[in-house]
């Protein structure tokens, strides 16, 4: 009786499974019109508004028949995605900043001199001190597995370390250490978004936060700013951003490729709107140290939040990848049961490396000294050769306009590296400014300054400048 | 008119879109009054065959349309997770090994003698040659980035010593430096498995397997061994629970927790079977090295398949986290460029311990000796004692049976800790072995025996044995 039951119940619920594939097929259809309509009108792919709206039908849909939100959200990103992939021409193999990168160490085996000012890593190395608290605690046998958020010490001692530098009491139980800033930005990003959410993002941006939504499944919802506006993210526009399906923005600054920061009220109104909107904020600090000014945190702002640090630039500590994560207590948690599934714990001997660097107070000053003088050859050789850009309030780098004619940044840098030697990050990776070029100061001093007059020599010779 | 018509479009789209949450919420009921049913009948809530059937009839309503396989296999993603959601009944908080390591740690710290036979660590520790190669590596300033898929020179050292240990010829492109086994587990499971996509999994199993796959948004299909059965997975069982949703198998042999290694024989006829399915094949192979017998490896197969090694039993180089994966070239291209996004690369020091690790002939063979040893130690003591288990071919656990009669292992576990002072990992937590219990040989061989000793104890004081 109940088996036949079953199997009645059975078929209906494969034949209402079975019809929704026919509605998708259906719009499908629809959407390939839309498409096509879109090509000859020259409208783009992506429009969220768009998007935001059929969310919200849906979520309505959903509620009227107690539908769960996460179920809706999701059933939303497979429709959405699959209209995606029907408007989408697929485009050829790209090049990317790997290239020039590449180009520039094979020009430097076959003997070229090549100024490297499209790294993204300081050059300073991590102090002595380290180097012997990592070696000793190698050559002891500091190489078990430990508690996948980090040693209780280490973690005390960032809590510490964070009360003194930026007057905020956290605990360490809000303490997470990380193989690095970039595993912190994936934990948070896989912890804050499910796939189809959206994360704000404010171009231009350092190109793995959206890599890493979209490696979550996630979308990256870009708010542009310009050199004409100082770099400022118009608050109108972040509002206009934000859908139902946004669940964190992530903001870095001082900003990796702008050098800009942003003002303590300007930011109150930015961690503001988040928290009135119930969004999450990231926070990427990691350039934190290299400032001239004051350094304007999350921490301690009474939102719901998730602040990145690394010992990478503060310490020189690139390669041993060592970072931490504050967040709250039950946020930590689940961080590090997905850190403990993937890979157990960041090295122990490692962990003691960070800790005795923790000890050091006058390196990150030492380093950020090295960086802003640094800062002001860039700038002086700059404004020698007449580009337009941003005087940077910290960070590693500058931003300038190149004002290249033609809309392909990538194929400016190549060439500038052909020509003369100077291998940059072009400004179409951070969100598709092909006018702007970035300069690191993760090189010596006379290596920018060389690199930049070669620049100059190139845009005389283009006629660009 | 364009814009007119392309408003008409959308609102279809919407109104297809809309439609579609109006059947799943239907669907929901129906799955409702299907649950309610099993609950009186007592059958399971998830049952392959079942969905099976569901995945084809979307798949032919699908190509019937020319909807793309990916697509339709996502949302039947999110309607068979909607599905199990609705049936499941929230169960409460569950203990965890997790929570046997913390008691026996406290019970440690409060003067309380534990024989620690829970731990999935050797207590070997890395030879002095790699501590003093991290050491002066770290000393001499080698921790820049270095290439996501691990220093050049390491990757030929890999693929030499793959060469010479498995009788394969691999090239470096082949190979992956990853930190640790599990963080190479999650990266090939990453790449293989999208949401809804299936893996197979043989229990009982490390419970590493299905967390991740859970993690990447896949579904472990269990196939049940014995202990009548030696552990040996049945041909036809694993054939019947393959889907069209499969897309990979995992093997982990010599097995954690049995200590099984598969003939070579019947390894070649899993092998084909895969072949012939289309299955990948990820074979966890970092218990290679502990065995007696001759090595069964994927290696040279003619498959798709990933191999996972790391340094932390053959070379006790446990948190150094560093292992490796063998795989086609172009996927492994594919789980560097992730490794990268979220991690950059293992630390280049620590990839200097790893290469001079490759160069200690012997230390595996001495590990190896040390663990052969307890084996037989614990299998004498457990022999002693009545238990049933089957005797392991390698790897560094036993899994006797202890005959519990009520049906929770972890109880069990925790009342053994509490009453004698012996950790062990119960057997539920490997697939729900709740009359077995796993004794790990990463302790000494004197707390080995202990700890056995105080089994029998405590099985005779309960009248279990």
């Amino acid at each position: 009786m109940a088996v036949d039951e079953l199997d009645r119940l059975r078929e209906e619920a494969r034949g209402l499974a079975v019809e929704m594939v026919r509605l998708l097929a259906s719009r499908r259809a629809v959407v390939s019109r839309i498409a096509e309509l879109k090509r000859s009108s020259g409208l783009a792919v992506i429009q969220p508004g768009i998007e935001s709206v059929l969310r919200m039908a849906m979520v309505e849909e959903a509620s009227r028949h107690g539908l769960p939100a996460e179920t809706v959200h999701r059933l939303a990103s497979v429709i959405l995605s699959d209209s995606v992939t029907t408007q989408e021409r697929k485009t050829g193999q790209q090049l990317t900043h790997m290239d020039i990168l590449r180009r520039a160490v094979e020009m430097q085996r076959n003997g070229r001199e090549v100024q490297r000012l499209e790294v993204g890593e300081p050059d300073l190395g991590a102090p002595q001190e380290v180097r012997k608290a990592v070696s000793e605690a190698v050559l002891n046998g500091f190489a078990r597995y430990v508690e996948s958020r980090g040693l209780p010490e280490l973690r005390a001692a960032i809590a510490e370390h964070v009360h003194e530098r930026f007057n905020t009491e956290v605990r360490p139980e809000n303490i997470l250490v990380t193989p690095g800033g970039r595993f912190a930005i994936f934990l948070s990003m896989k912890t804050l978004l499910s796939p189809g959410d959206e994360l704000l993002v404010i171009d231009p941006s350092w190109p793995m936060y959206k890599q890493c939504a979209d490696f979550v499944g996630a979308r990256a919802v870009p708010v542009k700013t310009s050199l004409e506006d100082g770099w400022t993210p118009k608050l109108d526009e972040v509002e206009e951003r934000i859908s139902s399906a946004t669940k964190a923005i992530i903001l870095n600054y001082p900003n990796n490729p702008t050098g800009k920061m942003l003002s303590r009220k300007y930011f109150k109104q930015l961690v503001e709107l988040a928290r009135d909107r119930n969004i999450t904020l990231i926070s990427d600090e990691v350039y934190a140290d290299y400032t001239r000014g004051e350094h304007v945190t999350v921490l301690g702002e009474d939102l719901k939040y998730v602040l990145i640090q690394s010992f990478s630039k503060s310490y020189g500590m690139t390669g041993y990848r060592a970072g931490y994560i504050v967040a709250d207590e039950a946020h930590v948690s689940k961080m590090a049961s997905i850190l403990g599934l993937i890979m157990t714990c960041v090295p122990e001997f490692v962990q003691h490396g960070a800790m005795r660097a923790l000890t050091l107070r006058e390196t990150p000053k030492q380093y950020a000294d090295i960086m802003m003088r640094r800062m002001d050859a860039a700038v002086r050789e700059l404004e020698k050769i007449g580009a337009e850009f941003y005087r940077p309030d910290g960070g590693m780098y500058v931003f300038p306009k190149v004002g290249i004619r033609e809309a392909d940044g990538m194929k400016f840098a190549l060439d500038l590296l052909e020509s003369k030697g100077v291998a940059v990050a072009p400004g179409s990776i951070f969100g598709g400014y092909d006018q702007f070029i970035r300069i690191s100061l993760g090189a010596p001093e006379e290596s920018i300054v060389k690199g930049i007059r070669l620049l100059g020599e190139y845009l005389r010779e283009k006629g660009l400048a």
